[in-house]
């Protein structure tokens, strides 16, 4: 019988943990900065220095810093003590300025924190919260349900993925979309081979550095070596050729945005993945959750974010090439539709046309 | 009217002098093991000085192995003065031990030893060469030939190539297939671009870092630049995007060994860029001398070198990824023929089918 999201949550229980609330008022974040180099945490009890670990980048991935920011609104009402519902609600709204201002363009920041605030406001309007204490144990409801949301879904993923992980597969994946990105620990484009791996189905990654940053080094080989998966780093010069050797099984990577046609955008090197995987018969899915798409942008209207050349001509502080020559630093690329075999969703996978299914499954 | 080798030599001067001969017995030699960071040359003036130099990788690339290896015999006459032509082959007899010894896999090492040696005792042999001085001015001479050979090789290569080149044209390459590989400062790859460039078309390149070695931030940023030709380095993960966004309007490549049905192996990565050209209908072309083609092998039984993990766990010395995490570093991929749009030799172009035209221009 197929197993079932409590199943899972049952079964499996992520080994890297990377925001743990504790009720008492502290915020435990893993500092994603340091990794893999050294696994350290910190402990926050305030926003704002919830604000400087998402500025500082203890914490990164869209999903991971939106709930990071739902627990730092929960601080604002264990740190100011305020003492009436109506210095409650100036805290939070304090701790939402502040918050937001940490990276700005990043909307799952803004969206935790308004949904923080109207949650509050609500409790008092309607009663539900008769004193700060109420409120704040209230609160600390909501921001449990915005990251056992995220965790389900990714399960929910994880258990549509399933369906395409067979006995001894080997899944190549791109950057990292794992559950340091997400802040769980289960992630999204790891969560059909992290489940796998639990129900014990023997599964394998090849995970490639993902310059410019590294992400694939640093952070999806941590995660899945943490999480006892065998996991084989290579460059990104050798995609390739593991593809070509039949080394690959099938293609798992995570989006940062999804088009209405199929149209994915995701972390540079992507796109090279999906058109080699499509030349040599491999499938190739993204998986992401429903938040994920957008319903209303052409793929030429979609900018893509370009960065700081220093970013290629150093490694981790290294040069690596004749001082300021012209670097073209693009960090996202957007896969066409033709070389996507299905997209998985929390909702369940979505295949082609994808202009016909996508709306279907995911609405207008 | 096409302009001829000839033509070529008189208009253009390479700005990047990898291997100088100095005819009182110096070889000045650039040091690639410190470029891009520190432009330095070593003079050497015996053979041990050279084989030194060659096992360092102060000079790197088969055919600048060979020239250098070339000179190196040469310095053996300058360095023990022999009294007699019977010392002199003695002399070259040692120098070609130590100077094979250096990179012992090096085929136009050993190759460009023999030769020389051969030479000098065909000219004792037929009294071309009565003394010691006049033994050593023919050696000279056969040393420039050899340099000349491949010089003229690339040359020859860059006119063919040129047909391929359009006013504003940029190309992309992989690695470094330039003129610090081939010593000539010249290169395969890049002679065609180089050519254009001084005569007066406009074009410019896009090199990829080439991971694990970065020989192209490296190496072919550093020389192009030299060139004063506009160069934009980008990521591995990069090439997809700037062939998508049509920045690129061919590709050209070095190769290490091009088997009889048109298999292109060469630097880890080509093929990914062989594959995402022909999506895109880019044309996709290896530039090598007719001496790199493998008439014999099938594509299977070429093994494809593995080299230390540590290439790929660090980057100039620098960790980047999890201690010990298992690491796959293939550092050569065979480009299958379907990718190839022509092979660019000194002989001409080869265009498929293959099989039949590669024996028809190259020999069986």
């Amino acid at each position: 019988m197929k197993p079932t999201i409590d199943d899972i949550k049952h079964l499996y229980k992520p080994k890297v943990r990377p925001i743990e609330w504790r009720n008492d008022g502290r915020l435990i974040l893993l500092d994603q900065s340091k990794l893999p180099f050294e696994t350290a945490y910190v402990t926050l009890s305030s926003p704002e220095a919830t604000a400087d670990a998402i500025h500082s980048m203890k914490v990164r991935g869209a999903p991971a810093i939106g709930i990071t920011a739902a627990y730092g609104m929960v601080l604002a009402l264990f740190n100011s003590s305020p003492s009436s519902l109506e210095e409650s609600i100036q805290a939070l709204r304090r701790a939402k300025t502040v918050l937001d201002a940490a990276r700005p363009t990043a909307i799952n920041l803004a969206w935790a924190t308004r949904r923080m605030l109207d949650k509050a406001t609500k409790h008092v309007n309607e009663g539900t919260a008769k004193t700060p204490a109420q409120l704040r144990e209230l609160l600390i409801e909501e921001a449990n349900t915005i990251f056992d949301e995220e965790y389900e879904a990714e399960i929910a993923m994880g258990l549509h993925g399933l369906e395409k992980i067979n006995e001894g597969d080997t899944v190549l994946t791109q950057c990292n979309a794992g559950g340091l990105a997400t802040g769980t620990g289960l992630g999204t484009a790891t969560a059909p081979v992290k489940i796998a791996h639990a129900l014990g189905i023997k599964v394998s990654m090849i995970a490639p550095e993902t310059r410019p940053w590294l992400q694939g080094a640093r952070l999806t080989v941590y995660e899945l070596i943490m999480e006892g998966i065998p996991t084989t780093l290579i460059t990104d010069t050798a995609v390739g050729l593991v593809m070509y050797k039949g080394m690959v099984n099938s293609v798992m990577v995570g989006a940062d945005r999804i088009l209405r046609d199929g149209h994915v955008f995701n972390k540079i090197g992507t796109m090279k993945e999906a058109i080699i995987a499509h030349e040599f018969g491999i499938p190739f899915y993204a998986l992401a959750p429903s938040s994920t798409f957008d319903m209303k942008s052409k793929v030429d209207e979609v900018v893509i974010e370009e960065r700081d050349p220093d970013e290629v001509r150093k490694i981790r502080g290294v040069p690596i090439t004749v001082e300021g020559v012209p670097v073209y630093n693009p960090v996202f690329d957007p896969t066409p539709p033709k070389y996507v075999t299905g997209i998985i969703t929390e909702k369940g996978i979505i295949y082609p046309p994808f202009s016909r299914n996508i709306p279907r499954v995911i609405g207008e």
